[in-house]
């Protein structure tokens, strides 16, 4: 193999940067010519694709989002949408691909592969939702942007009684939430995984307020409904003074942590020296902290899980 | 005077905590007791009152609420309220207040001063809708919040044209949204000073989407209207995908900033040297970068003006 | 068992006070008296102990630093100590003690154990040096402290060649610098656990600006040398301009990051667990994802070792 | 006035970018061309010079560093020098110049000035040293990140009697070390502008000390001398645990802050419009809250001040 493509496809996620720098350097260093494929699958079909250098990826490590860009493509699920993006990749002659996103992503990394074009997927989301790998690139960014918010709403005045509903991301996975809740503290935690018990809900505001507990927090996964709903049943309920806060794609953004920064770039590598090792259609991860790969189609058979015990202590603690 | 009080009244706002302290240091440099009145106006009235030393305002500088709590009080608007609260201002001697709020706890300061204690009010809210004083303590805390929220939104990779909508607080200010919309480059900034154009928000958005432009930032004083509303009013509009976020009351929190600090550092000693000075029913206040005072009932008369240059400007710069 | 302690000893960390949070609700969710020892050892013999409730852990998860204080005590090593200390235990009855802390602190654990008084440690410092975990609460929380200051040093302008030397903590443990310099993309990374090369630094730096680098960053653990030291040697090897900075206790502080939260929430439950199943002399840990524990004398005879596996990595990235 | 152009020069600041920005899109509002010129005056010389359009500063008004890059130039000093410059400008038709930096960038201007290439200055320095504004770009984000620094500090435990010496830039002016001192509670703040009374440092210590105060914060200005060596002094003057951090190079980078954006942004449009009324030699500025602009060689003649009334308040709070 003398050059690979890397491209960013689906939602973008904080550390896609790192991840794309990564590749790139392990490639270099592996004496690789790398190319970058621009807007995700649409820009592989449009042959928007350029060489890149040590340079190209200067100065990005830190920053969220994607140099490459995502899009959307409906056309690439089709046969003739993938024959067009292989010419481009004939074209200029790569002979492998790294593809980082979510399971989206790789259905396309997946249909390349069995054409013949080995592909690596990396796992690129803030929800954390992708089997195979205890965590996602961008997910413990996503994690912190939400408690340093509720971490501003704890602050305010301890005035009179007050509940606060924050919504956060996660319209199949509860991780964002369930992670956010057992890192600030939060009364309850509504994840789509577990059904949604208001009457608990509302017997831990109460609780709370004989207590004598100025402020109470309640985190709603976008999944399991409203925060606005929400708001409004529980002042009904409870005749506490309620505000919400809905944190939408502010969750998407920031700068990575550490830990996503790191993660991404051990995924990266990971899966240069797989293409370099002639692998082809599998998904890098980290499982029980070391670097593993699965093949792709199983991956996309599965479900990610929760973590009960994590659910189950967050309930215990909240008493 | 021997001894003063220090309450915070209304909605708290970061570096209310750094104005305490001042006041507290303040007192003890000149010799004077100092006691602090908890939970507003109502702990007024219960005598839930302490007296402060140094150490009672150690390693407060740095949080965001307020240590003395507040609380919203009816009866402290009646005459019966306020005499319970001389009451107790008797009983431990207190000469004299520094009341650390909105125009709401200046009210109730005028009462106290016309009542024989003179209170010197200082002007701490996020919204920097007081009259009297270029800056409010909070603002620019609240501001950095906001734009720390929209730096993360800009983020989230240019993938195919959107349109966020971003709502902050201001129910009758927008100072928050102008200056946030200034600082984040806003396509369009909604203030309720002045009226909603709602053609020219589409217009700039069709022209940014012309230009090729993948995101376009729409900041929305909550005075104006919802932000879901206007984000499906311009979805309808455009077609464009639009994504709301409503920041809610992360607003209120946080660590205050250097400025806000040193702003309520500034007018808490300010309000004590006053109150040493023989003055009362005065509000202390920051004016073309200079300490002021003003008198509390023309304050209560007057209205906060929002900057128009600056509005202007942000139309300019957002073409 | 019906009452426990917990206290926290040595170098406080950010994310002890989630622990002791976590320890605290747990007990109490368990039905069991808990106390909290303040000032560590020397709390313990002076008997400087109250009952803790849900309100006395109530908005500490977020704060660095510890609410139970830290101090250092000669005097516990001695036998005489040690039976102070459980003069005070009597008294009150406590039964079991967390103690959370580094390895100074769990030799203290031991031997209050062996007297009769099972303890549970709880593994707390920055230095990420302790064995049998994978990480120790407050680590994350460091090395986010570090990347983000490396992020503002990688910001100032791109004028001439410059090299940017940082100091970062770990005496004897490299993980704060590894961890960092791979997030980061330092050019190099000193540490304790590898031969410094300093020929490799100086080639790695004119590699780069060979190629049209503006700058560089060296990271440096403390207990490789001074920061201002290498700063003067690779400016005469290199004439380039250096600039140093010494991070020092900064990094020892700050709200603790999510995974650190939710760390020390898992430890504290967990070693709350253990007294109540009746083991003692372990400490708790989180290996490939799992809690753990281990036997306290097995852990004070082994070293942690760093991952080699991601030296190597940020060697390979940073050509 | 047809075409204009736009540099930065000298150290650079956070908010550069801001200001870029809003020079490039006053002047596309005014339908002028603007041509950005690259690495200060050596790229004016070189004529690596640029036409900017609106994208071209698109995402980068929260960026920290300036995308014009700068560099120092001797030979931009000479008459030699000015000439190649302007035969640059000459070549492109570029008729007057908006220059951001500080006083050595100023001279520039000015010689560019009197050769009849209208200049206006935009003061943008993190050290706030520049006469005929009251603050300047850069200035207040700096100050935030010395006091989240100094703040991560007060964080660490309270163990024993320990005392922090944070270091900071400045060296001929003391406003962020007295900015950062009030913002923090400092003990002492040494700064160039006030003589050294290290007894009244050791003084404070002590007394606080006594007060049973756990740990104290010195700032020292750079140009006051070395953090390490006043640890030193300090240590053997009162055998306290004494510990130092040199931020360095951090507080030239990070996202600039609200104020900094929205400063830059009122300047570098107010340098636009100046240019436009005919004016030149000009440097603009805030004073009392209003934009003013003066004439550059009266700047240069100045000698920016320090605000004595707060040093003052800074040693009355600090009792």
């Amino acid at each position: 193999m003398k050059k690979i493509g890397v491209l960013t496809s689906g939602g973008d996620s904080p550390g896609m940067n790192a991840a794309i720098r990564s590749v790139v350097r392990k490639a270099i260093y592996h004496d690789l010519e790398v190319y970058g494929i621009y807007n995700g699958y649409q820009g592989l079909m449009d042959g928007n694709i350029k060489q890149l250098d040590l340079g190209s990826v200067g100065d990005i490590i830190q920053r969220g989002g994607t140099v490459l860009h995502t899009a959307r493509c409906e056309e690439f699920k089709t046969d003739e949408g993938q024959n067009k993006g292989i010419e481009q990749l004939k074209r200029i002659g790569i002979e492998g691909l790294v593809v980082i996103g979510g399971d989206g992503s790789f259905r396309g990394a997946e249909k390349l592969t069995q054409k013949g074009y080995p592909c690596i997927g990396v796992p690129g989301t803030i929800d954390n939702d992708i089997p195979g790998t205890d965590f996602t690139i961008g997910f413990d960014t996503a994690l912190n942007t939400v408690i340093e918010a509720i971490d501003k709403v704890r602050d305010t005045a301890t005035s009179h009684e007050r509940t606060y509903v924050v919504e956060v991301m996660g319209r199949h996975a509860g991780d964002i939430a369930l992670w956010a809740g057992l890192a600030d503290g939060a009364e309850s935690i509504l994840i789509p995984e577990q059904p949604t018990d208001f009457n608990d809900v509302i017997e831990r505001l109460k609780r709370g307020q004989e207590r004598g507990k100025k402020h109470s927090i309640i985190i709603v996964a976008e999944g399991v409904g409203s925060g606005f709903e929400f708001g409004k049943r529980i002042e009904e309920a409870t005749n506490m003074d309620t505000r919400v806060t809905i944190l939408g794609h502010v969750q998407r953004g920031g700068s990575p942590t550490a830990n996503d920064r790191v993660l991404a770039s051990r995924l990266g590598a990971h899966a240069v020296d797989l293409l370099l090792e002639g692998k082809s259609g599998r998904m890098v991860g980290i499982q029980n902290n070391k670097l593993v790969d699965h093949d792709i189609l199983e991956i996309l058979d599965q479900r990610h899980e929760i973590d009960l015990d994590m659910y189950k202590l967050s309930q215990e603690l909240s008493i």
